[in-house]
């Protein structure tokens, strides 16, 4: 993000794309060739915080990435089970070179790019296969069933949990490059299908050029967009349980995905495809959140969405404080207008950086806030656009303001919301140019009822605080009638990965003591997994067990500790009964 | 219902309650005192329809059921039982009583009622269970498992798949009595926290009058209402994932229940109760459709709405044709102004009944909808109403109007709708007054996708009518972007319950061969539960088998086949491989 140019010392920003098969190419987010940096006062604000100086600021005290990936872990994959692979996909889909290893052996949790800016290699595939087509991957799943081989899969690459890491070698499906194809398309039903590998643009642009692509009548959208849209799968959507900043409106990807289909170590099948049923448990919602532990997810059925940008209402509003926003948040939710498609709403600290990132600070509004009785560290930005028909997206932006005025919030117009949306899928780059010098940033969810909201927000927020010199904000951004996700994400000099791993675990500890569910949407992985059977409770967790039975009794399938299913006794973090 | 004397001869229809203890006081739909019998042109069309004449309806060539129940089959359970259950529950509450035993040993599904009437008694609990709390619920359950007990659950009654029928004797949980308390109520989240039994008016009246009871500050709806309704428990709707009229907008009881807690033989356990989360396979969505299986369902939280009846806008329209009401329903569920709270659209056969059930046929309308291209036996009635906040409702309403024009649908104003709202809950009257004299009425419903409706209803109808002189109505009425149910009812003379099965057998024959999905919202029970496996697959109902072996290991809970679990092997209906 180009910026304006610094009128004092600017800090030696990485601007150059990373070299070809370098490790910067791995870890580093995205488009090798966009960069995003603070701008000047922001980087002041840092320094302030952080206790760091411009000199912190010359040179990188850690490792930047930019040699060639070399490995001296060498593949153990048998020969014989190479050229069975080779058979299935073509031998130029089957890899075992260092570079495609280590490629698809992490993810894009700090913890990920911290381990590999200190060559901390603690997993790898012993090969990497492109799978082209569904049949393909129901042999490799067969095979590695019966050969007992582990098998994992790299859809986007986005986990924060560590979801994809091998942690047992084996076999690493990368669906990035061929799995990403469009099965078939329904206008009347208004639903796709595609392959797991399918990432969030190619399906976006896939289906608001409906018209073009197949003809259809009108343009749609997926309705689904995470921070990590760029680099995420409609797979890893799916198994992760995963949420897009738009699900107010349009749901969490398991109210989106109609039908599944699946590779296991029992067999293949397509789960129903009907809005609703009453034969027994459903498995549609059984499958979503299984993590690749039950098998490989093949295809998907997505409900779409008509694409009518034209309808759609920004709005940002200051609040006074906290618990009046939580309060005007939680009747917009409930009044029954309809729902806004964005629905963002900041603590005060967020507020605090938000307002300086969007450039709040340097105009006259930032002190007439404080004027007006908006305090700076008590004031909450609430900001949002609404989606649907023009009736309905009116109806609703119409009631949103109606109760802003109730609860004595200033309009700030819809400036401030595009500025968010300008920013909203690009924030990650900011993370690797800031690690360069040793400052890390990461985020950890959960979801709360509006009644235990007030409560999680303090005890966790005073856990993160207990770091000295960390900014911490806080926001929610999937709400209900019921409650929200709340957002924790905190920025502080750190930059190994136990002095992270430590930190994370103490934030982790908070949300599970707080009694917040651990995840909304992030998904549990290897990461999270310790916290989980605790957090359940035993008799309920052991449903996951009986399902892992049932599915791969062979424990084949993305093993060492996914959603918690392989982990060592010892390794698990206290349970419920211990908590209240 | 009273209507206009008959000018003709009238029917001996019974008006009178039935006898204290009587079999008729067991199989005849609630209130004893209420009465529903057909107008005279509704009865004279039936008897054209059915060749019968009024010689047929002279006297009863049935049972009636007046006689005190007393039954040749005694109580088996041990004393050292009945002692333990006295112990946990009181004595009062413990009864081997034949009509007690009789009063739950049966749902509402016409083979139900005719077995009744034919004195067919195949399965009776050996005792009956009146708790009165959690807690007693839990004990029973361990002490069932313990000792190896058929455990069963009687809620609300209105079951029509034979889900409560104690097929293997032992005991049966009557939750009407006791088990039907409000546990808490929490405004800041809108939910509410019930037990079991607790019925669909009671929880409803509870809401409404919220000021009154919890000192709430507005009135609350549970905005569940299936036909059912008035013998319907909040567990019943919970385990079998039942559906209200009103689901298009405020959802299926799947969308509705927030949490739940279970007895089960491995242990107790409440579900997690946040709106959504990402922390593995959803343990709600697997216990909703256990259908009693895994344990007893002891409280359900749900979400709670505004009570809002003064903004509800009612209509009601008339298409030319089915082609066109379909296509027409499918943009009004797909455009995106929100969802109507009733949305009924009713084929030609029904709504040819329908118009006549409403009076229609008596008013000039009848002639001049003829007239004015909309014919009879072509033309298809759709009507409803809109809830939520008052620009929302208005919004939906207004849109609704919008596209019925567009289609060229001519507007029956408020009036039709109005009349359905009469006679919602109460038509299961009329089918008791009808089979006093051999004439029998049920329901089958399933799910489709708007691109297989067409043919689901085609196909589905063919083997319905292949009986000949039997009324068979359609119409959909829970609606989704993707799809809708679609609900097939038929009238015919028609007396044995074994000539029922035949025919409610090949139904669901057709309905599984049409590739919909064999239940929206009634289960499975033991009535349905041959067509399961094969309806969903192999491994797939191997799924349930797993879950059934982890928390029920001793098949205790709910046995006999419910939803297929042991259900012998040559009692099931052919595989969804053989079909396609």
């Amino acid at each position: 993000m180009s910026t304006k140019p610094y009128k004092g010392f600017e800090p030696k920003w990485i601007k150059e794309a990373a070299p070809k098969d370098s490790y910067r190419s791995i870890f580093r987010w995205g488009d090798p060739n966009f960069v995003k940096y603070p701008k000047e006062s922001l980087y002041k604000m840092m320094k302030d915080k952080f206790i760091m100086t411009d000199d912190d600021f010359r040179d990188y005290p850690v490792d930047i990435g930019w040699e060639t990936v070399q490995l001296t872990q060498k593949s153990n994959m048998d020969e014989k089970h190479l050229k069975f692979f080779r058979e299935v996909v073509g031998d130029a889909y089957v890899s075992t070179a260092d570079y495609n290893r280590l490629a698809v052996a992490y993810g894009k949790t700090a913890y990920d790019l911290l381990r590999l800016r200190e060559r901390k290699i603690d997993s790898l595939p012993d090969v990497v296969i492109y799978p082209d087509t569904t049949e393909q991957v129901e042999k490799i799943v067969a095979y590695c069933t019966e050969n007992d081989i582990p098998l994992y899969v790299y859809g986007g690459g986005s986990t924060v949990t560590r979801g994809v890491e091998p942690i047992k070698g084996g076999v690493s499906l990368d669906m990035r490059m061929r799995f990403n194809k469009v099965i078939s398309f329904n206008e009347v039903d208004q639903t796709i299908t595609v392959q797991a590998g399918m990432s969030g643009p190619k399906l976006e642009e896939t289906l608001n050029n409906a018209v073009e692509n197949f003809g259809a009548k009108r343009a749609y959208t997926c309705g689904h967009f995470p921070q990590s849209f760029e680099y995420s799968s409609v797979g890893g959507w799916t198994v992760t349980r995963g949420a897009g900043q738009n699900s107010t409106y349009y749901g969490c990807i398991t109210d989106i995905v109609l039908s599944q289909k699946y590779a296991t170590p029992i067999g293949n099948f397509k789960t129903s495809h009907y809005s609703r049923e009453a034969t027994g448990p459903n498995l549609n919602q059984i499958m979503m959140g299984s993590e690749g532990t039950f098998g490989v997810l093949t295809e998907v059925t997505l409900r779409i969405f008509r694409y009518m940008p034209e309808n759609r209402k920004r709005f940002s509003y200051i609040f006074k404080d906290w618990k009046t926003a939580m309060d005007a948040g939680r009747e917009m939710m409930q009044c029954e207008c309809g729902f806004s498609s964005v629905f963002r709403l900041s603590d005060p600290e967020e507020t605090n950086l938000m307002l300086r990132l969007y450039n709040v600070d340097e105009t006259p509004l930032w002190k007439l806030l404080d004027v007006t009785g908006f305090k700076d560290m008590e004031r909450c930005l609430f900001l949002g656009f609404t989606d649907g028909e023009k009736g309905y997206s009116a109806n609703v932006a119409k009631n949103i303001r109606r109760i802003a005025k109730k609860y004595g919030a200033m309009s700030l117009t819809s400036f401030v919301c595009k500025s968010w949306e300008k920013g909203r899928f690009n924030d990650p780059y900011l993370r690797d140019t800031l690690m360069d010098f040793g400052v890390t940033t990461d985020t950890l969810e959960c979801t709360v009822n509006w009644s235990n909201m007030a409560q999680v927000h303090a005890d966790v927020r005073k856990v993160c605080k207990a770091l000295p010199n960390t900014i911490v904000t806080t926001h929610m951004s999937h709400c209900y009638p019921q409650g929200a996700n709340l957002y924790f994400i905190f920025l502080t000099k750190m930059s190994s990965s136990e002095e992270f791993k430590a930190y994370h675990t103490s934030i982790l500890d908070a949300i599970q003591k707080s009694g917040a569910a651990i995840s909304h949407h992030h998904g549990i992985g290897k990461m999270f997994a310790p916290w989980l059977e605790g957090s359940l409770g035993r008799t309920e967790y052991g449903v996951f067990k009986a399902l892992k039975n049932y599915f791969d009794p062979k424990y084949n399938m993305n093993p060492g500790g996914t959603i918690g299913l392989d982990l060592k006794e010892e390794d698990k973090r206290f349970m419920r009964d211990d908590i209240k």
